[in-house]
Parts: structure tokens; C-alpha cells; sequence
């Protein structure tokens, strides 16, 4: 048995690994409490953006007659959050680099910060008047788009089922408010120009459509103080207003020409509604951080907990050497067995039922969390399926991402399926498509 | 401009990020190098533990009559293969444990440690005959799954898809083998005993079937030259002798009295046979090491290159600002800008159109080898699930392992769909079957 046992001394026990499976938990939390900091600069990161987005198409758009002060008040407040996000990364770079955690999301914020370096010079194009509403719009859009992505490829990362759902819930919430953002944009164009033509009707419904989608999303993962808060926006009359006036922007031809003053009502409705949704977001991310906290604090506990309880283990096992119970582990239990294999092993026995228990426990905890941590994976899975199955679309069939989307749609209402589903199934047809 | 500049000088860059995205994987690759020095111990201690458990068998079987050397100098080999184990953990144990990689593979580990604590006082029970040689090899056995169970999770840890396939490769031939193992034992049991009962046939029909399930995923993952091996190991008569006594064991009642002797015989055979499973699972180990150790170089150079690239891209705007290009953001970029906005946005651009073309890279490089990674996430997937549909089955209809196992099948042939489909929709049924 010395061969066995010689090793064994100073090799690593059972425990050592109970505790390391603990710990190991616990060092993933401590990463997302880091990200929890980063999610909020994210957030209102992109919201600032959005303004500034917002401002730079009126400013554009009315030759820079108007917004030119909103505008640069605008800047200013987006250079604030844009040094707070910086000051954030500088403060968490050691923890989010220093563990095999996702290089995905570690790649993602590098194209975060790679767009960001474009925006002094986007902004100059834009007081300038160098660049069209369009183009600008576009330019903003690829640097939320990227902020936005980041907050994605974390939600990915998150092994703990109930913080990962608040992220799905987070990230869907960003997306729809910023297809929001891209509508309000859209609407802006159609009604200062007093008509919509196809292109930006159908452009609008995507939007809409898209929206509902990711806030479809949101409601299913968020928690009730934000889901009371996402309630009380949508019994908002302002909604309606909006409402009214998409009918009259996603109807094409019907109203020709549309009072451009309604441009004006346009943006102001959609700007609050996007104020609205930002403190939706402020809602789902302050509960997030207490979800991070309060399972942090448990996870804690429970490792030292274990510490305590398998040192006594040892303590014990060493201080009572008569209190060693019979082993049950032959069939014929009814002698007692003595000898040094007895001596030796009642230890390993005794101990080893003890830390079973904890280990099994432990087992059955893990397993569990996977199990819940399934509905979020899914809906997570469920969007990168719908991204690749439009750009297989987009590229088999040589449209646009609007018409693919809508292609999707379609094909999902023809059978009476779900978009997940119908993604899917195109997904897997790649290879024949191509 | 400074209220963002400022602090965006210390705080890290998209050049920062890209770096410590590829320093991730390379940790990861690190840690599977470690990894793969603990699968190979525990691949040679399951053999190892599989013929002591053979051996055990027979000596309990035989009354003490038989095997009692060849147990006691399998059990000396084991216990080397242990002090292996139990040296490699003793010299990966900080490697595994420093970084939050997987709670679940690290309590694996400690079930199959806890497992082995028990070994020693097993084999007392044997050498007493105080055991049953039903009771000693279901012992044997579950040690043998906790200690497999550690590979299967290491699998499910990997994010490089080679890795990740080599490894369930790795799994399911080690699991086959086990299948071949206890179809050994249960063969022995019959043939010493002259007859096979309903229960033991039936018990032998699933285990030859588990095993040719096993051993269809693992060709879809292994490499060329184990998958030659596999099919020399197909090709041998010894199969075609195996194939023969499997009908005489399976073919319940026909046959009323076998032959004892024939036990020798299986044993033998079966015995040769997991033995060449084993050269099989040294060649799949052996590609495993070398990819590892392939990717890890391959991603060490990566790694050193991209520093290269980015310190120069640096150097390169800090020593000739003239050579910066003209700006293509903005939309009419002919006339030259001038002004501070432009010496402090050119090197931001110039160095953010380089840089963007490695994050683009790097982007393309890790969504490719998610999509890879899918087939062998799948398979570990299935083989979830199949568990749990079983468990699902044993717990609501109070039938055996081998029982629930032959509904799924039974099922799967007559909505001639594949078991894993079967499994995921009674798994989905889950609530409505509680």
C-alpha cells in the first residue's frame, strides 16, 4: 500500500479539490462584479452616444442651423462617460486579463476601444458638415453597436444562471432600445423630408419590428422592479403618440406629404422614450450588481464554511482515533477488523464519508446551475443563429440585412414556426446553400 | 477633447485588448498541456484498475481458488499507476486551481480522489472474501466512472476545437472500453456459472450496445492514425471469436448448459481485446499531447508576432508623423485638414486602421473556431442528456438503468428517430413527466 499511500500524503485530497471547485466559483464572481462596473459605463456610454447620434442628425440635417449647442453640450457629456468607461477599464484591466476567462470578450472590447478612437475624428467630419446625416448615423451606430457587443460576450461568459439572465435580459434591452434609436433616426429623415418612400418605410417596420423582439427578450429574463418599470413605459400615453405616428411613417404612400413639423414631435417623443428606457436599464443593472454582491457574499461564506468544516474533519479524525465507526463497506460488516490496514484506512473511510457528502452536494448544486443556466445560453444561442442565418441570407441571395430580416419573417409566418427555428434550420442548410 | 484623452493615455487600448485576447487562449492552452498529462494518468490507471477488477472477479468467483497472484501483482501495477496520478496532480495542482476555469471538472476531481481513498480498504475486503464479486466490481466500477467523469469534464472545459475533439474522442473510447469491461465481468459470470439468466442477457445486450454507440462518436472525432488502429483492432479474428460467445450469452434459454470452460476463454479474449483498446486510447493521447502542444506553439508565436506589429505600428507614427494618410472618414476627404484635430486624431486613425485589421483577424479566428467547436459541444451535449432522460425514466417508471436504457432505445426504433432526439424530448417533457 506504500505506494499508494506514500504520494498520496502530500499529493492533493479530496477536499483540496472540494475547496479549489469553491473557490473557482467564487473567482468567477469576483469577474463579474468587476464587469458589473464595466456594464454600467457601458450603458450610459451608449445612451450618451445615442444622443450625440441624435443631435448630429438634426445638425446635419438642417444645414447646421439647428442643434448646435444640443450637439456640443452632447459631446460633452459623452467625453464625461467616455472617461469614466476608460477610468473603469484602467481600474479592472489586471482582473479582466489575468484569467483564461473568454478571449472573445476580451476581443470585442478591443474593437469597443478601436471605434472609440474613430470618434474625435467622426466628430470633426460632423461640425465640419464634411459628412451626410446618413454616414454619421452609420459611424455612431457601428461604435454602439461594438460598446453594445461587449455587454453580449460577458452575458456569454457568465456561469452563475441568475446573473447570466440579468445580462441576457441587459443586452436585449440595449439592443431594443437601440433599434429605438436607429427608428427615432429613420422617422427623423421621413418626416423633416415631409414623405417616406419604400425604402425607409420598410426600413422603419424592421425597426419596429426588431425592437419588440428583443424586448420580447428582455421581459423574459429581467426582474420584477424592472419589469414594473418596463410596465409603467408601456402604459405611458406618449406610446400611443408614437404609435399614431408610426402608422403614418411605415404607410407608404398614403399620407404624401407629411406636416414637417411633425419631425420635431417625432424626435421629442422618441428622445423620451429612449430617456425611459435608459432608466429601465438603470434598474436591471443596479439589480445586477446586487445579485453579483449577494451571490459573491454567499459563495464566500460557503467556501469558508468548508474550510472550517473539513479541518475539523482532520482535527477530529486525528484527536479520536477510537471514535472511527465501522466500515460498511464489505458485505460482512459483523466482525472488527484490526491491524495496520484497519489503522490506516479508517481515516481515508471516515473522512471520506464526510467530504462525500460535501463533494456530492456540491455535484448536485453544479448541476443545477447548468440546468438553470440553459434558458439564458438558448436565447443567447438564439440571436447569434438569427445573425448568421441573415448574413447567409445577405450574402447567398445578395440583399440587404433589412430584406433578410425579412425573408426570415416571412419564411418563420409561412410554416407557422418560430424565428429561432427557422434560423436554425437555415443555419444548418449552410453548406448546401453555398 | 481632453475631458476623454486624458485618462484614455493610461487606459488600455484596443492593442492591449487584442494582446490580452490572444494571452487568453494561450492560457487556456497552457492549462490543457496540464490537463493532458492527467489524462494520460488516469487513461493507464483505469486499465490498470480494470484488470484488478478483472482479477478480483475471478479470485472471488474461484472462492480464492484462482487469480490470486495475478490479483496481487495487478494491484502492485495499480498502485504505481496511482503514484503516477497522484504525482501529476501533486505537480499541475496550482496550474488547475489558479484560474476560473471549471468548478465542475475540479469537483469531478475531487469525487474521483474520494473515490480512490476507498481502494485500499476494498481490496481488503477482497483479499478477505468478505465481498461479493457482484459488490466488488460494482465498486470498482464506480471508481472507474469518477475517474473517466474527470475527462469527460476536461472535455467540456475546452474552447479549442481540436483540443475539445480529440478529447471526446478520448472520453468515448474510455467509456466503450469500461461497457467492454463490465461486459467482461458479466460474461465470466454467466459462463463459469454454465447459463445465462433473462437478467444477465439482457444486462449483456446493453452493455454491447452501449459500447458500439461509444465507439461511433469516437470515430467521428479520432485522428487518422487511431482510427487505423481501430479498425486493425476491427479486422482481428479475435472479434469474430468474441461475436460468437456474445450470441451464446445473449441467446437466452438456448443454450441450457454451457460449457465452464468457456469462461477462460471469454475472459482471455475480452481481456487481449481491452488491452488493444488501450494502444488505441495511447494513440489518441499521444495526438492529444502533440496538438497541444502544436496550438500552444502556434499561439506563443501569434502572440510574440502581433506584440511586434502593434510596438512598431507605435514607433512607426511616433518617428515619421508625415507619412500619416489622408483620413477616408470623412466623406468629401479631399482638401488637406489641418489643426491640432488632425495631429491628434492622424496617429489615432493610422494606428486604428492597423490594429483594426488584427482585431478583424482575430474576430474571423475565434468565430471560425466557435463554429468548430459546436460538433464536439453537441456530442458531450447528447451524452448529457441521454443520462438524464435515463435517471428521468428510472425515477418515474421504477425501472433499472438497463431497463430505462432499452425504453429510450425501443422508443428511438419506433419513431425511427436518433436516441439523442428521443432523449432531448423526453428530457424536455421533464415537468410534465414529474
Amino acid at each position: 500500500m506504500n505506494a499508494k499511500r506514500a504520494p498520496a500524503a502530500k499529493a492533493p485530497t479530496a477536499g483540496d479539490y472540494l475547496i479549489a471547485s469553491k473557490s473557482c466559483e467564487l473567482m468567477n464572481l469576483q469577474y463579474f462584479l468587476q464587469m458589473g462596473r464595466l456594464v454600467q459605463c457601458i450603458s450610459n456610454l451608449v445612451h450618451s452616444l445615442q444622443c450625440e447620434r441624435g443631435a448630429s442628425n438634426v445638425f446635419l440635417g438642417s444645414g447646421g442651423e439647428r442643434f448646435a449647442n444640443e450637439r456640443e453640450s452632447m459631446v460633452a457629456e459623452s467625453d464625461r462617460l467616455l472617461a469614466d468607461f476608460y477610468q473603469a477599464l484602467t481600474e479592472i484591466h489586471r482582473e479582466l486579463t489575468a484569467h483564461p476567462v473568454s478571449s472573445r470578450l476580451l476581443n470585442q472590447l478591443a474593437s469597443a476601444l478601436h471605434g472609440l478612437d474613430g470618434l474625435t475624428e467622426l466628430r470633426r467630419c460632423v461640425l465640419a458638415r464634411k459628412v451626410t446625416a446618413a454616414s454619421a448615423t452609420e459611424d455612431y451606430s457601428s461604435l454602439i453597436h461594438n460598446l453594445i457587443a461587449v455587454v453580449f460576450e460577458a452575458a456569454d461568459t457568465a456561469v452563475d444562471p441568475t446573473i447570466a439572465g440579468l445580462l441576457v435580459a441587459m443586452v436585449h434591452l440595449m439592443n431594443g432600445k437601440e433599434f429605438c434609436g436607429q427608428e427615432r433616426a429613420v422617422g427623423s429623415a421621413g418626416f423633416s423630408s415631409g414623405r417616406f418612400d419604400r425604402a425607409l418605410s420598410e426600413r422603419m417596420m424592421h425597426l419596429i419590428e426588431a425592437q419588440e423582439r428583443c424586448f420580447e427578450v428582455f421581459t423574459s429574463f429581467a426582474d420584477d422592479d424592472s419589469l414594473a418599470l418596463w410596465e409603467k413605459l408601456r402604459q405611458n400615453p406618449r406610446e400611443s403618440d408614437i404609435e399614431k405616428l408610426r402608422q403614418r411613417g411605415t404607410a407608404i404612400g398614403r399620407f404624401k406629404d407629411l406636416d414637417p413639423a411633425l419631425a420635431d414631435e417625432w424626435f421629442r417623443l422618441m428622445t423620451e422614450r429612449m430617456d425611459e428606457l435608459k432608466t429601465v436599464e438603470d434598474s436591471v443593472e443596479g439589480c445586477f450588481h446586487a445579485r453579483c454582491t449577494e451571490r459573491f457574499a454567499d459563495a464566500r461564506n460557503s467556501l469558508a464554511h468548508q474550510e472550517t468544516l473539513i479541518a475539523s474533519l482532520d482535527a477530529r479524525d486525528a484527536r479520536e482515533p477510537a471514535s472511527r465507526p465501522l466500515l460498511v463497506l464489505c458485505d460482512s460488516g459483523g466482525e472488527q477488523p484490526g491491524g495496520d490496514a484497519w489503522e490506516s484506512d479508517g481515516v481515508g473511510q471516515q473522512f471520506g464519508r464526510s467530504i462525500f457528502d460535501l463533494v456530492q452536494e456540491q455535484t448536485r448544486r453544479l448541476q443545477q446551475m447548468t440546468d438553470e443556466l440553459q434558458s439564458a445560453r438558448e436565447a443567447l444561442e438564439d440571436r447569434k443563429t438569427q445573425e448568421k442565418a441573415v448574413l447567409l441570407l445577405m450574402e447567398h441571395r445578395k440583399i440587404s440585412n433589412d430584406e433578410a430580416h425579412r425573408v426570415l419573417r416571412k419564411l418563420a409566418m409561412d410554416q407557422g414556426r418560430k424565428l429561432p427555428e427557422v434560423a436554425r434550420a437555415l443555419v444548418s442548410m449552410a453548406d448546401v446553400l453555398k
